[in-house]
């Protein structure tokens, strides 16, 4: 029997325009950071913007936009409560401050079931989270979204991006759309990151210098806006609509 | 029925002294540099070391130690090939650079394998390093090993230690034996993850300066053995012997 909840995702997601996984493969790289920053940044462009934290492993853009409190409404569904202009939605709402320490088919149906619910109305993009790894919630996404397409984060190191990779080698092999790589966190320029993404063919989108100020800025959405880090996520990613 | 591996995996560790388990939660602390440098210590102390990497996700003490074109020896299973003087078994000498999209219960398994083939004979101290997460992998290894006791890395970042704090609660709810908490990769010092540390009940080993010249020491292990990173963990782990 077909779970009846595959079906529903579909109708759930069919008013959003684009659909951005922000992914890295590898963890600590800052992708929630780029998540938190793109979101904000395409609402304060005058887009309607929704951003859904599915990274079970370490959730962190409550954090990042200082939410506390909040519970979303239901109403035939959930509807995702306004964070700053975002429609927002975490797993966080439901497994709070508690260790989730999930098994692989668990995080599976945990996902299925928060697609299910979420009633994400008309938006021009829904930015999502994503956990680390190329695990199941990666397969999930891909298989249970239609049109999803992915934002890969990267550090300069050579050991992150081994693993960057091998997450690009496995979307090209599934034929999910990239829209390039993001290199955070750059200390000192090298143009290593950008040879091997050409390497790769898969688009350099370009580097965002590491920013120490960044963590005093946790839960403070405007000092967040007013970061070097923030106008860069800006100016390198103006666009993202799909063609 | 009982996978009859499970008994054998207990026999395959009755020889080894240690077995600590690095660990973070979160990905990119320097965990895989943390079990590396910690494990070349202890061998330059005259201990019998050996260092399995079982991180699944994004697998990297293989580039630090600049292993290539090494296969692991059968005979009556794997016997774990000298690698700078470690006994050393990674998940690459079998996935190589393909990606591994492995599902939950496909990791479980793998780990299984690897754990019930595997020969380590006599050590005395096993450094595992484990996949980021509270996954499958690490409740499999929960399950598992006996004595198995968790050496948990965490950075300076609000975020990074919210997700270090679920490992920790776990551990405790599971009677887990924790070493202690190592700060790693700080840029200017602040009392922040001591402080969390000690409210959690779990010891603070100290901190770890950031390090620019890491990522030029991949591959090359005496470069590594001589910087101020390696000399850290080495003074702050003199010795990490089970009670």
């Amino acid at each position: 029997m077909t779970d009846p909840r595959l079906e529903i995702i579909g109708r759930r997601l069919e008013k959003v325009g684009n659909i951005i996984a922000v992914s890295s493969g590898k963890g600590g790289v800052g992708k929630s950071m780029v998540a938190s920053a793109l979101a904000l940044s395409l609402k304060e462009k005058g887009h309607s913007v929704g951003l859904l934290d599915l990274d079970f492993t370490s959730p962190s853009t409550h954090v990042i936009l200082g939410v506390e409190g909040l519970l979303p409404e239901e109403e035939y569904g959930i509807i995702p409560p306004l964070v700053h202009g975002l429609r927002y939605m975490s797993i966080t709402f439901y497994s709070l401050d508690k260790p989730a320490p999930l098994r692989g088919a668990d995080v599976s149906d945990a996902i299925i079931e928060l697609l299910a619910i979420t009633r994400w109305e008309e938006l021009d993009y829904l930015i999502i989270d994503m956990p680390p790894g190329l695990g199941d919630a990666t397969l999930d996404m891909i298989r249970l979204i239609d049109g999803i397409r992915f934002l890969v984060v990267t550090t300069p190191s050579r050991v992150a991006y081994e693993t960057v990779r091998k997450l690009l080698t496995l979307l090209r092999r599934l034929n999910v759309p990239v829209v390039g790589v993001v290199e955070n966190m750059v200390m000192k320029p090298s143009g290593y990151i950008k040879k091997q993404a050409n390497e790769d063919d898969t688009a350099y989108l370009g580097a965002v210098d590491f920013d120490t100020e960044l963590e005093e800025t946790l839960g403070d959405v405007d000092r967040l806006s007013a970061t070097m880090f923030y106008r860069s996520i800006q100016r390198l990613l103006p666009d993202i609509k799909g063609s």
